[in-house]
């Protein structure tokens, strides 16, 4: 793992500066970023996304799904301000979101659906395209090889620490790297949770090709985190890829592409789990004797986001109970006198049979930060998910109950 | 409403007792009560029942169902302890099951299928069989007319007040009492949320009747209710028809039962809500505008249970965004542009237009401690649907992180 961004991979340029949408802390000595600008050199490169299942999709999220399909899969940049999420703003939200691309296309000189764009923070407050305006030219002139870090930090909103790497991997002359930051999922302002992310490569590689890796890189990555199984109007993960290394992929399924494009989500999708609102542990979730795949994600998704489960373990509380509990309601096939729970490898429930004499054995591996169950659901069949997820404690209640929007 | 329980209708007696089972608090100057039995004088009457979905299913839910399948419906005597789930117990656990039910069986000298029993409390704990028979003995011979108070506060564990009502419905020769009492989903012991509910009358109705009637009114009552989104391996409703009333039920759908049962049932569901772990609002969370009766619900299930709804309103912030946004994930279908958030009677959100002038407004309704939400899905169909959930605190956290098992 590299310690990079968006900008390692040849080809990229980024940058990250302030414009006004986000007000300054009184505390801080300069404004914060709030807009980022990430730029394909040269002409525009194949491109992907993946965007929020919500139906209540916010308008960056309409116009770039629509870039997308029209450019065929091509793009120049991607330009995402923090601050405000140009959510449910109706009509007037859509033209500004419509302008904020176009803004960009005339700064780089390409046409506006080789723009993709996504805003986060604030739902239902029109966003100020002025400021964006002042920002692209801003963001436009700063834009540089090493611009990746203030990139990412442009698009933190409540984030407690940036995320963003890269990873080169494949033999000499065949290497590719990727490189990726995110936002996570803590609250942006007090009003959504939420995440985006910006994957670049410097593969040679179709947009098609690149659509079908970035949906798979993303159902085992950024889809298989949990914070408080919220899931926003807002969300989604764009890639880039400028072909600058010279390796071609012809097959979504090409490790030398997926291999790395899955480190470095994965990397991102666990940052963001660490730094939800109130976390303390990252917790992954192993289901192992589901009935089917879908059945193992079932259970996988219902335990990540089971209250009962998050609280025991953020009280370091060995309680397979909860966890037997949140499977056997997440409807999928489940056999309890075959079922099995272990906490780290402590063993608390083998098949149908309590092990209570390990709870202080378990008990001692929840005071770690990162933490494993395991649930084998005991139908015998041999279907896995992982998830992550993190604890839940009063502090997230707090950061989003006492917080006045 | 009465003042009532379930002894109010005619042909009942109850009694509730300690045997140990609990532990007592280092405060209370008497032992907890944990042995509740109800009990249909003379012979067994009609009797119905509800049973968690869970499929980790606990041994009296198991023993239970066989004992109404095989009396055909028909029962003298409910039998809970609380204390003590008796789930995940294995072989060994099923046997007490059935031992418990023989106990209550030769008190009453009636076959052991004709007793339903429950259990509340720890998971993963047998249930010490010697205490149960000591305790049904105390309990047959404290059987009383006027048992239905302490029968409802022995199957009490952490809830914060006991939950009985009865209510008499229908013109003179007509009427139809129905009583019942329920435990609610505060946490039992550290270890599970769960309820139980008992429901008598004195209607002269058939078991089949009985159970379709029954499961009507659950799908509207405690169905239709949330604290945390889990469901435990021990819920269950039981009702008991003594037919004293000489009021002849034939039909499942009839109001003369449905209307006082769907009152009791109503009312214990919505206590339960309002002892819910850390709750201080009871919050109604109407769904409007749905294409169809399962979208309906699958909205309101999705927003009642939405972390950061809960912890919104726990804070007393007008925050439709939330709302729409959980709307929006939840799989029902869902118009933009036509939905709608009314808090209270105050429209924050209509036809996918921002209020929030009225922001003040809708703050002054969150200030109540009885809130009803409304959310119009925008699809401009007409099914609707209405749950009942509690607002989140810190304390949910703190009661289910900070008590160790």
């Amino acid at each position: 793992m590299l310690d990079g961004g968006v900008t390692t991979p040849k080809g990229f340029r980024a940058a990250g500066v302030s414009c006004g949408i986000k007000r300054r802390p009184a505390s801080a000595t300069s404004a914060p970023l709030d807009l980022a600008l990430v730029t394909a050199d040269g002409p525009a490169v194949s491109a992907a996304a993946v965007f929020t299942t919500n139906k209540a999709v916010a308008a960056p999220v309409v116009v770039s799904r629509a870039h997308l399909q029209k450019s065929t899969g091509r793009a120049r940049a991607v330009l995402i301000n923090s601050g405000c999420a140009n959510a449910c703003t109706g009509e007037a939200g859509m033209q500004v979101a419509h302008d904020m691309a176009a803004a960009a296309a005339q700064a780089l000189g390409c046409s506006a659906d080789q723009i993709l764009i996504a805003s986060t923070g604030v739902i239902g407050v029109l966003l100020d395209i002025a400021k964006i305006r002042t920002g692209v030219d801003l963001a436009f002139r700063a834009l540089d090889a090493g611009g990746g870090a203030n990139a990412t930090r442009a698009i933190m909103t409540t984030d407690p620490f940036p995320k963003s790497c890269a990873v080169s991997m494949g033999p000499a002359g065949k290497t590719i790297t990727v490189g990726g930051m995110a936002k996570g999922s803590g609250m942006i302002e007090p009003r959504m949770a939420t995440m985006l992310g910006v994957l670049t490569t410097d593969a040679d590689v179709s947009p098609a090709v690149l659509a079908g890796a970035l949906r798979r890189v993303v159902d085992e990555t950024f889809n298989a985190i949990t914070v408080d199984g919220e899931c926003s109007t807002n969300d989604c993960v764009f890639a880039l890829a400028s072909g600058r290394s010279g390796v071609k992929i012809t097959r979504e399924d090409d490790p030398a592409l997926l291999d790395p494009m899955r480190e470095v989500a994965g990397h991102l999708a666990r940052e963001i789990v660490r730094g939800g609102e109130g976390a303390t542990k990252l917790v992954t979730v192993r289901i192992t004797g589901a009935a089917s795949h879908a059945d193992a994600w079932l259970a996988a998704r219902t335990i990540a986001n089971s209250p009962l489960v998050k609280t025991a373990i953020h009280g370091g509380d060995p309680n397979w109970g909860r966890l037997i509990a949140a499977a056997g309601r997440s409807g999928a096939a489940f056999v309890l006198d075959g079922a099995s729970v272990a906490i780290g490898n402590v063993p608390v429930f083998v098949k149908g049979v309590p092990h209570d004499e390990r709870a202080d054995l378990a008990a001692d591996v929840l005071r770690a930060n990162d933490i494993t169950v395991t649930v084998d659901l005991g139908t015998g069949a041999e279907h896995t998910a992982t998830m992550w997820t993190c604890d839940f404690s009063a502090e997230y209640v707090r950061i989003n109950a006492e917080y006045r929007t």
